[in-house]
């Protein structure tokens, strides 16, 4: 615990993975599908529209793709889903106001009161593939007290990517140590840590809904592991 | 009136300069200058200062100096008027200190209402030449609640450059007659306008000291004229 009290001491900066780690996507979208009444399965479409993302950052990593925002990713991945799901009356309008459920996923119970804590003791901000504008308007929506909205798109470089962790660090004329990455995904805390941020884990165990299981294990690496953003404020004593 | 109202009903993006219309960057430094009793007026330091902002960033908009943050263009002009001011007593921790005054600015008394009037039915963000960590940590102090804040450094061009005003609408994917410009500044407003923003005129008669005077006189083009920021919420009946 010395050691953990010695690297909370020089933390200023917490920045937030935010699909899954602040938001619930799969709840929010599937019960927005629900509602509609469009025949389909919403647990199902919306894991298919989640599962459409890492290969359609990945288009624009390799360069195969321009820079392109997540919000026209999303709707790249939308209009295949329809095809595949075979949905076929929706008018432009209709879709586009399905594509933006993303500017209006909900919180996860603590996180509001979780950030509020936090945001006593720490500089919070957004570190996000989602645009700014994706983000502005769910935090707006779901009243997440940021005190800046970092993205991807700052950098133009989608995480895991080098530069959009260290582009924190830089932003906030700070040492890459005294940033903690906080998210539910250990790929994304993995990539921080080899740029040499803190790391928080947040478990997070239904983000892929009652239907999926998800490895909540603690890795010895991170600098903590929380079950929700209420017991992270309570680790660092906020 | 009709033709305002019309317009009011389009604009869905309230962008605010912030140095001198939602904090008052030359009583917060002058008070500063003062409290630590260098034997140097506080109101001459805070305006000379200031006067080297506009040059110092003429010289990254000509291509003399590559892409700097106002915080480094800052302490160039402090190092330049601490010499002029012949003090040569202060330690590099103390100029750094001193330098990041403009972190610590003080709102307007009407400000923080103002705002959260104004976000109740708007997205409000800066459009600051100020750079993002220097943007957070002002709006931290001061209690500033804004849903995004963007700056110059995103687009790596300072105002009155086209692309800082165009790039507000590209971000929230408006067109620019959706996004308004709200500054005490009518230079600001006036490029805002020829990008086709809507502009808000905020008078601050005391920006730059009781010495000096202001004009505050209104000018036709812009599509309002208000007092403070709790009159701009007034006129749009927030």
């Amino acid at each position: 615990m010395s050691a953990a009290t010695e690297q909370t001491r020089q933390i200023k900066i917490l920045a937030f993975d935010v699909f899954g780690t602040v938001v619930d996507w799969h709840g929010s979208i599937a019960r927005e599908i629900d509602t509609m009444a469009l025949g389909i399965d919403g647990n199902r479409f919306a894991l298919a529209w989640r599962a459409g993302y890492v290969p359609a950052m990945q288009k624009v990593m390799s360069g195969e793709l321009g820079w392109t925002r997540i919000d026209e990713l999303h709707r790249m991945i939308l209009d295949q889903l329809l095809a595949q799901f075979q949905i076929t009356h929706l008018t432009e309008v209709q879709k586009q106001h399905l594509n933006h459920v993303w500017h209006r996923l909900d919180p996860w119970p603590d996180t509001v009161k979780g950030l509020q804590r936090l945001k006593t003791a720490y500089t919070i901000c957004t570190l996000s593939n989602g645009n700014l504008g994706l983000l502005s308007n769910l935090s707006k929506h779901a009243g997440l007290p940021w005190d800046c909205i970092l993205s991807a798109e700052i950098f133009h470089k989608y995480k895991p990517a080098p530069e959009a962790y260290l582009g924190v660090a830089q932003i906030f004329d700070v040492v890459p140590e005294q940033v903690m990455l906080v998210a539910a995904h250990q790929s994304d805390l993995d990539a921080a840590r080899h740029c040499g941020l803190q790391t928080a884990y947040i478990e997070r165990p239904l983000e892929y809904g009652a239907s999926h299981s998800k490895d909540i294990s603690v890795h010895p690496d991170n600098t903590y592991h929380a079950r929700d953003i209420l017991q992270l404020a309570d680790l660092l004593g906020c």
